[in-house]
């Protein structure tokens, strides 16, 4: 952890005296971002604040039902709010549109799990140890004595079960099975919302897994493996680039690959690499191209082809693995 | 439930008092199976009694891990055991093979947690409400003070994980999470567990992946999809019969999709059927084809060629759709 973080109490006590609080959940967001962020502005709209979540980009398809009318893209309309919370991220690069917003907050907060994170808040809680934000943010609730309704609870259960890879990754920790078994009592539909997440695949995105997985290569003696996205193959498949969302997990679940990389064309020469590692580290790997993440988990973005990306990654990654 | 449960002391005495005890997990043995037999064989062999796990099977590559030298397929050698138990299995049919081993124990125990299950033993513990075997062998193993140890605790959380689905399933309550807690405090590391179960996937198994989720047909007005895996088709991406886990999953996934089925060819007119469901119910459906298993999860043989199975489970599903 670079600094030292505040306490629960001192954050609760700061969201008690605030009136207007905008969130921030990261660009492309994840399950962990909008859970937590959803989940955190229900609570504080329980307690009679003018609270919402600021986003900037689509919401993925399956994450569209924790929305229930929490997210806005009028920043506009958030300046200058009592408290400006970024919520699993803490660098103003993870909300690039949204800076002005954030920064005009009269008190920053910054609740976050990664690492990696910049912790740029006025008040910090980054806990590199939980699994999830979504962790933090139960423990926050329940620090503060916060009302935790079932809407909460399948929230906050959303942002850890995306985020722990479901109890699989290897940040998964007795902590986590014991918010969610607490999550039962908060009226946690565990189902539902594992239904809502994974059981809504498009047929598109079930063809785009299957294209990526058949056009991937293995090298470094067999312990990587490296495929591309490109727009081209959006088009044939109909499939969007979101759909590629769980690829890169797959590749890396072959047997004897230590580090898995799915490079996406975003946009001509906006290049988005998600990487993964069983054996190895990926999170150095993508701080030294820009990005961030966790040891088994990270990403970065390349200006600049996908083909020299793509090059530039396996090459990397090939040197990574030799060095170890 | 058809028949009362005994108490775990009156199955613990039983187990306190055998000298030799064979266990009987059912054929194409899954995680919990596997699983919950190897948990037990471990604390029994620690309690110091002859005990093995009988199998007439093969291993499933990625379950391999939790066979640390219990499982023999020599049924000979365990005639007139003190104790016969099958374990996540009812019906004499679930190990067919083993039939005279099974009925050659001077005390039958059966445990499990199939609501479809028969019961067979003298002394029976079958909880429906388990969302695996392996959650009642936690139990069972607390409720005797047996001494639980990381190999049982990683054997037990492999049996639970996968038939909870990583906890995604319906079956998945607050007393899996709890029990998951627990097994930390025994020196569970889920991390590893998770990787020797998921992390090792072939090359072949992902090939014949993309090839029956790009054959597959959605019909019964997008409720329901089915695929075939014939002889043919192993034979021309190298995999395996058991390489077909987990897709039927995949397919029941597709947004909109009520029932999923896998038509698996294991043998010329020996077709083994998959079904699950996320709406519906395949729990009786596969009960029709005399199979069985749970609501969402179930399966069935049938002795015919691989078309006309198809074709018959293609109708049958198509009309419980429509009966609705």
């Amino acid at each position: 952890m670079k600094m030292k973080n505040n306490t629960f109490e001192e954050i609760g006590h700061q969201l008690n005296a605030a009136e207007t609080i905008s969130i921030f959940p990261h660009i492309l967001m994840d399950g962990d971002a909008l859970g937590s962020a959803a989940a955190l502005c229900h609570v504080l709209r329980c307690m009679g604040k003018d609270a919402a979540v600021l986003i900037e980009d689509k919401i993925p398809d399956n994450l569209k039902f924790l929305d229930k009318g929490y997210c806005t893209y009028d920043t506009g309309k958030y300046m200058d709010c009592d408290i400006a919370l970024c919520i699993d991220c803490g660098e103003l690069n993870r909300f690039p549109e949204r800076n002005e917003a954030f920064l005009s907050g009269k008190t920053k907060i910054c609740i976050d799990h990664h690492p990696t994170s910049g912790g740029i808040g006025d008040f910090n809680y980054i806990d590199p140890e939980a699994s999830a934000t979504g962790e933090v943010v139960f423990e926050l609730l329940e620090a503060i004595n916060a009302e935790i309704d079932s809407e909460t609870a399948n929230a906050i259960f959303a942002a850890i079960t995306t985020d722990s890879g479901n109890f699989q990754y290897s940040n998964t920790t007795k902590r986590t099975h014991q918010i969610v078994t607490k999550l039962y009592d908060h009226g946690l539909d565990a189902y539902k919302t594992s239904v809502a997440l994974y059981e809504n695949e498009s047929f598109e995105k079930i063809s785009l897994m299957s294209h990526v997985l058949s056009n991937a290569e293995v090298f470094a003696g067999g312990r990587a493996i490296i495929s591309c996205v490109s727009q081209d193959l959006l088009k044939e498949t109909g499939a969007r680039m979101e759909d590629s969302e769980g690829i890169v997990s797959m590749m890396r679940s072959i047997k004897g690959i230590d580090i898995a990389a799915l490079i996406k064309e975003n946009e001509p020469d906006k290049i988005k690499v998600s990487l993964r590692a069983k054996g190895g580290d990926v999170g150095k790997l993508a701080v030294r191209f820009g990005g961030g993440g966790h040891e088994k988990a990270s990403g970065c973005t390349l200006y600049e082809d996908l083909e020299s990306a793509a090059a530039r990654i396996r090459a990397a990654i090939e040197e990574s693995l030799c060095r170890e």
